[in-house]
């Protein structure tokens, strides 16, 4: 080897990009190619994206770093954020995540990087872990059925809203929201309410009867941490049937009278304080729970009970027909993205702590609290009330500055209620040492021990009657080997991408990197309040304007806004943006949002969100827009046109090379270009958003930059905007002085000002260490490996679209449709065998019915991209031997797929052993067995059931 | 609840301990208690642990820290060792651990709570982990067999010195050791020679062929980093039939002609600098490889390839009849423990980088060295030599002090040669800057970039012309992704603790919580070099100290040795403390040392180690010591009396009423008491080695104190004395300038001063955690624990040994031999058996051939116990049905134990498949299946094979 030290150096600085693609030597990539029938990835490249939309030059990132550098500049930036105690509450508090869960789920591959649980087969483990989470809401709200959590407790409140909106009762057009919840509760509901042109009432508890309402809104405890027996004010709701819903908290629950039990409809909240850091905001999972009458309205998912082919138990996600990709212009809610790995620690927290160790943490907190407020009462301060749980709202008058100043010095933050009260909240990581150290900024020399002893729990309090949590699951895992075990179990049900490549087109499930991960849990990046003054987080700072600057430069805009914590959030965002621009210019009432027949489904949704009519354009046979039906769209609503909605790469997998006159057609009639990102993975250096001529683009970090899917959440969904839209960016009320470029006077998206901040670091990371070459070769080899896929499965089954030139883009969609006329062999079969062979199933029926889209991503190698062809290729066969007749349909182990290990000892079967469970031989060497055999989805829905199942029902 | 807030902050505060132990509610306690015959935990421990040897007191321990509150103060400790750049070298080299490794192997419960794989069926992952190891090492040192690592590369040296006496080629008694070996090698051999009588000759390299020796040891680097082309002087000494073993580095050997192929018979050194952290010293995975003639002498484990049941290939340990449980007096070393999961760290670093990846780290590291070298010699500074690796040694006369003193200004270590000359060692995580910083204080201005063109890979050198690791395990890993596969697919195939109870009697496999794991990765303790100045690492002090202290106060001793880094290399310390101190005394000719037949192997291997002569006491009948034996025996010896080696509790698993007695009757007869330690989880805090009356004892803090078992080591094996023995503990000559409680005169037992100091943190945290009530809990519920499986098991099988008042202590030993004789059913059935019901095998056929000895420890919940119970009593009821003749035993489960998932589908089974795999109904919910059936040991000793097989093998 005669290789000089500087190649060598800047080999091991590029290091990472060859670790994060999965076709990286290369032998590989000429292997690839030549399978493909190219001589090279330019000429690949340059016969599948268009030319005119090509980057002229390399972006403008700065040079990779190694992992080890990146590490140490996040361990750095991480340390840049001063050590504080918040004591600032407001719906976020300090919390002790069990190391055992920390380590093993948030920690663990096996959890973070599954996805949503579309295939319940092979996601029994997180499905059971999220049924818990249910069940401990249920438990805790004393209402019957719990979704599977929402994206904050603010967009939780304002889907109550329109929950009660489409349920009322009565005719009215107003919401009441009490003037004691979270003010960003308020914003948001105001925000999403406004497009809707529902009327918000913001006042005082005692004037919620007085309005001509369809639904009041109230907190509880509130905002201020005051108490009030609300059964009276919702009995009078009730009668003039106005709906109510309560936001509230899980811990104080636990010792309060449940809103279910005096009347609530809907109770939502944060379920952060159960073992989520606080993580500068997010993301923590909201908890959503309704009264019988609303289960089927129940935004966002919720996983149910159905039985599989078996007869046995299984859980699966309940009442899917309600999600986005289904409903389009119908849908009522954007929510697709859950906080499913958020609600998964929430939910093992209290599964750790059992019911009598919520109690006890909740009482102690609350003594504490007790002994806190008792101890401020003998220095003659004064409280707001005495009926609290946690937190205590102080009368402090002319020296309010003044104590926030001492404590700020003592390394503390309160809660800036008003210029004269100061709010504290203490949680379950105070003990006596935190109560002396407020104590001395408030002057107090009072007597721990002895207040100690006195105090009791209020007695004023609506105290608890009523069990929660009395299923067995939630009393028999209280020693740490035993969690672990139940966790490993549970893991070991489902299948992730630390055992299988998850080709699901659309979906991008790229790498999670460990270098990626390893800082999110850094304790400077977790232990932070998201309304923490900002002088105090120059770290998350820094670290969030390095990441808008960064993705500004790879998506050609001129601003950046990270606070909309889904794709989905980030598309309503865009929309606003483009409303409130146009509005400002007079043209408000431009209201004619064009979307084509492939559009996500959340495309549509978000369009009636933002208060848009949805004009739906065709698509000819290739897939691509059709000009024709375009131009006409566009000169009939002329006048009234707002935007076109529109994904690029297209949602069938293709460059479609009309894209910049399709562009200058909106902009020529007076429209904005909404880009939907989700393809963004077949963009990244190649092209960008803002070349093609997009006005606004939203980004998933959780597919193109790295962001776990954790079973379905987190998600971050960030929008670009060209300068004209700057000023229109997600404003919040945190930032009001913040530093100029943070200032932004759009509609609020999220609770939080930067929404889920504590996984930026991920996109972070990605970025610095692949670098710009590296992001142009990941996107190149994403779509040398769909192209490869393609190629390999061509003849077994038909490539639905293509470009030109006869390549796809980054994700290709199979028609299975044929094998169904045929040999009657559905899509669902298909998906079902590929888990005999250890996949998960490509994206199935979208965006066309019958059909599989796979994406393989940039991270998968040849050696897995073989196996699925293989696997692909089997599956075939076996459909050509039903259509020989060789074997009916239903002998078939297509029809019978997915196979358990205890069908071989059970079942009789039509065919051998090997071929259902050993159907090519490479699985001999390493075999995952799903846990159940095939789902009924349409049993659990007619016998909607949602929460832990009776121990005997699973005994069966 | 009306509980007062002191009653649940005390609660909160104890937390721990009830998340450690598995029996922890009042429910579970009692009805323990009520299947056991007793009314309370105390009655139960009065009966049996005899009163006169009870603690009167409880320990004098800090009160205990909740695990949020211990994390903090980890992380606070690990703070306090400032941020160093350390290029000392001397054997130890800062590494870069892929994020990919140290995330789902050093922070996986799935690996690092595995046993050693005694059990190869549930072991296939990390033996093929392992072996994948041994082919790096024998590839690179050019010898066709490596072990599976040993504790580090002194201890290596003392090995490879022992190895070659027993199989040398003359009758010469001396060795020379080149002084260009590292000087903790050099003592450690001089060390571990002298009790064997072998001269240790220490010279330069020029007077090698000159002595009358069996065995040279070379180091190539050298220690100055100087390379010798050795092969003429390796000629000249194999002329004269000496045995030549060579200390070497594996990145080097990368570049260089390996050791084996110029004639060495034996090649060791560490692998800590693939992937390991410097961890101020250890645990780092040693290794060792030998020329064919030697491969059955090799001390430690090594692992070979044999086949299944079925044919198949399948891994498991080699010649394990060479183990200490076996050999006793007859073994020729102490080696035990190895370091499994740092080997396996280093071998995965190695499968990861692939042997391009390594060439490229090694050259790359070379020419950073060249380029330093150059910058100073351009300021006018001379090199010691010309051909080094990654090592210079400069003359720096009377500029050193200053220089030294400038590099800890600038936060740097040189290593100090000697007064005159300064040693540098570069390594992988080096680049420009590094280079330019040490250029800073040597004030050179030398232009980077310039010799960076200039300089090549020094052609002087003997370099490598042989390939290695050919094999396609290390050329399939190269993305993260699919190394995270591989990783998780051998993870899959083990049985750890994260998934079963390992009852194996005498190994004391608790909970290693998370919250004790997580220190030890943190950069304050991980990053350390174990020769940085002891002024450096105040934290590490604290922790040692303070960890000494809690030690000391536990074992009611006076003083405490951290350095041993295993159990074994414990007993050896001891044994030589007394040793030491009987020579002082003038009673050097004290050689006789006591074991009971029932000890563990280790005791009387130890004892030959330290030059003592064995004599073995009997037992009776019970279990017990044969007093009237002992008696005798000591009568006999008295003159030359040197000490007993006991187990208390015994190895029979009782509490023997006469061990003051004992203890009493040696120190009558002028002879000292070793207790050995492996029993010690049934001592903490009820009594104690001090207490009963010992003179020295061992802990394995891998076994009571949390230390994870790694599947294989790491081990920690500190010694604790009375005020005599004291002086006599493990000294270093890195410690000559310690604080004087480090200062001490004993024997050298370890390479690094304070031994695998980075794992320290986790048995800290655990004493800090549980506190003086809780450790005495954990010990309490571990009897209660085992007395519990041996009530649910008696009437079932026979238990062999009992205390006075019918219980046993924290283990007990079931007797298989009845079923042999009834039914032909062996323990290996019994053992493999309850791999079907996914349970680790307890302690096989030890102490007691034909026995199962069954330790739950305190960690195991009543619902494992019972889980285990039901195994062990269905397998009892199959050997019944062989017994009444309904089926043979070659046609019973048992005999065809363990059951694949393969075998499901191929075989033809004369039972039913239910009965097979699913011999309880529980199993269906959760079921494991073992890679492969069971191994044939025998086989692959007569066809020994310890490298990754050929892949067409594999393929079969």
């Amino acid at each position: 080897m005669s290789l000089s030290y500087k190649i060598l150096s800047e080999k091991a600085a590029n290091n990472f990009i060859t670790r994060h693609n999965g076709v990286s030597s290369k032998r590989d990539i000429e292997k690839a190619l030549s399978v493909i029938g190219e001589k090279s990835i330019a000429d690949l490249i340059n016969k599948i994206v268009p030319a005119d939309i090509r980057a002229p030059k390399t972006l403008n990132l700065p040079d990779p770093l190694s992992e080890a550098e990146c590490l140490a500049e996040m361990r750095h930036i991480a340390r840049t954020n001063p050590v504080m105690r918040d004591y600032i509450g407001q719906g976020y508090y300090k919390t002790i995540t069990p190391p055992v869960i920390l380590r093993n789920i948030l920690e663990n591959p096996a959890w973070y990087t599954s996805y949503t649980p579309y295939q319940p087969e092979i996601s029994q483990g997180r499905l059971e872990a999220l049924i818990n989470f249910q069940t401990v809401v249920s438990d805790l709200t004393g209402l019957p059925f719990a979704n599977a959590s929402l994206l904050d407790e603010a967009t939780a409140g304002a889907e109550a809203v329109t929950l009660c909106k489409r349920k009322a009762k009565n005719k009215a057009n107003a919401v009441f929201v009490s003037e004691n919840c979270h003010p960003q509760t308020i914003d948001v509901i105001k925000a999403r309410c406004n497009p809707l042109n529902i009327e918000v009432i913001v006042g005082p508890d005692s004037q919620a009867t007085a309005q001509e309402i369809f639904c009041a809104v109230l907190q509880y405890p509130g905002t201020d941490g005051t108490i009030i027996d609300y059964s009276s004010l919702i009995k009078d709701l009730k009668a003039k049937s106005v709906l109510v819903a309560v936001a509230t908290d899980l811990l104080a629950l636990t010792l309060l009278q449940p809103p279910g039990e005096i009347g609530a409809d809907v109770a939502f909240g944060s379920s952060q304080r159960f073992g989520v850091p606080l993580g500068f905001g997010g993301p923590h999972a909201a908890f959503f729970a309704v009264a019988d009458a609303y289960k089927r309205d129940t935004p966002g998912r919720m996983v149910g009970v159905s039985t599989d082919a078996h007869g046995r138990k299984a859980y699966r996600l309940a009442l899917q027909t309600r999600e986005q990709h289904i409903r389009r212009e119908k849908a009522t809610s954007t929510i697709c993205t859950a906080q499913a790995v958020l609600a998964l620690i929430a939910g093992m927290y209290a599964t750790y702590h059992g019911p009598e160790g919520l109690k006890e943490i909740a009482l102690r907190t609350h003594l504490l609290t007790r002994i806190l407020a008792e101890g401020l009462k003998t220095a003659g301060f004064t409280l707001k009330s005495e009926n609290y749980f946690d937190t205590i709202t102080l009368e402090t008058g002319v020296k309010t500055a003044d104590l926030h100043r001492k404590a700020v010095e003592a390394g503390v933050n309160f809660r800036p209620i008003s210029g004269g009260t100061i709010g504290i909240s203490l949680d379950e990581a105070c003990d006596e040492s935190n109560v002396r150290k407020i104590w001395e900024i408030f002057a107090v020399t009072a007597d721990f021990d002895a207040l100690a002893e006195k105090v009791t729990a209020n007695p004023d309090l609506p105290g608890r009657t009523s069990d929660f949590m009395t299923h067995p699951v939630f009393h028999s895992y209280r020693s740490e080997t035993e969690l672990m075990r139940y966790m490993r179990k549970l893991a070991d049900k489902d299948l992730a991408l630390d055992r299988t490549m998850i080709p699901l087109g659309s979906c991008t499930m790229k790498l999670n990197a460990a270098s990626e991960m390893i800082p999110v849990t850094l304790p400077g990046f977790a232990e932070i309040h998201p309304f923490r003054p900002l002088d105090q987080v120059p770290g998350y700072l820094n670290l969030i304007e390095t990441l808008e600057d960064m993705l500004s430069e790879i998506t050609g805009f001129d601003a950046m806004s990270l606070q909309p914590n889904s794709g989905a959030a980030g598309e309503y965002a865009g929309l606003c943006a483009i409303r409130d621009y146009q509005a400002a210019r007079g043209e408000g009432a431009r209201d004619i949002c064009l979307i084509p027949t492939s559009a996500h489904g959340t495309n549509p949704a978000s369009a009636v969100m933002a208060g848009l009519r949805v004009v739906t354009v065709g698509c000819d046979q290739d897939g691509n827009i059709d000009m024709a039906d375009l131009n006409a769209k566009v000169e009939t609503h002329k006048a009234a046109l707002s935007c076109l909605m529109i994904t690029y790469p297209s949602t069938h997998g293709v460059y479609e090379t009309g894209i910049k006159e399709i562009c200058d057609l909106m902009h020529a009639n007076g429209g904005q270009v909404y880009m939907d990102g989700a393809n963004m993975n077949a963009q990244v250096a190649l092209t960008s958003p803002g070349l093609i001529g997009a006005d606004v683009c939203h980004l998933n970090l959780h597919k193109t930059f790295c962001i776990p899917h954790g079973g379905g959440g987190p998600g971050v969904g960030p929008i670009g905007v060209r300068k004209h839209l700057a000023p229109y960016l997600p404003g919040h009320f945190h930032l009001k002085d913040a530093p100029e470029r943070h200032r932004r006077g759009g509609t609020v998206n999220a609770a939080a000002p930067f929404g889920s901040a504590s996984i930026l670091p991920i996109p972070y990371a990605y970025i610095r260490m692949t670098g710009a070459e590296g992001l142009k070769r990941a996107t190149e080899i994403a779509i040398l490996s769909a192209n490869y896929i393609a190629k390999r499965l061509e003849g077994h089954y038909d490539i639905l679209y293509k470009g030109e030139n006869g390549y796809i883009a980054h994700e290709c969609i199979i028609d299975t449709r044929p094998l169904k006329e045929k040999c009657g062999v559905t899509v669902d079969d298909v998906a079902k065998r590929l888990i005999d062979f250890g996949f998960h199933a490509p994206t199935m029926s979208w965006p066309v019915a019958g059909t599989l889209m796979i994406e393989p991503t940039e991270s998968e190698s040849l050696y897995e991209l073989d196996r699925f062809c293989d696997a692909m290729i089997a599956i075939r066969r076996e459909a050509d031997a039903i259509e020989r007749g060789e074997v009916t349909h239903e002998n078939s182990p297509l029809a019978r797929a997915p196979h358990t290990a205890e069908s071989l000892v059970d079942d009789a079967l039509p065919y051998s052993r090997e071929q259902a469970v050993y159907p090519v031989k490479s699985l001999r060497a390493s075999k995952y067995f799903p846990p159940g055999s095939r789902v009924d989805n349409a049993y659990g829905d007619r016998n909607l059931f949602c929460a832990c199942p009776p121990i005997e029902d699973l005994a069966e």
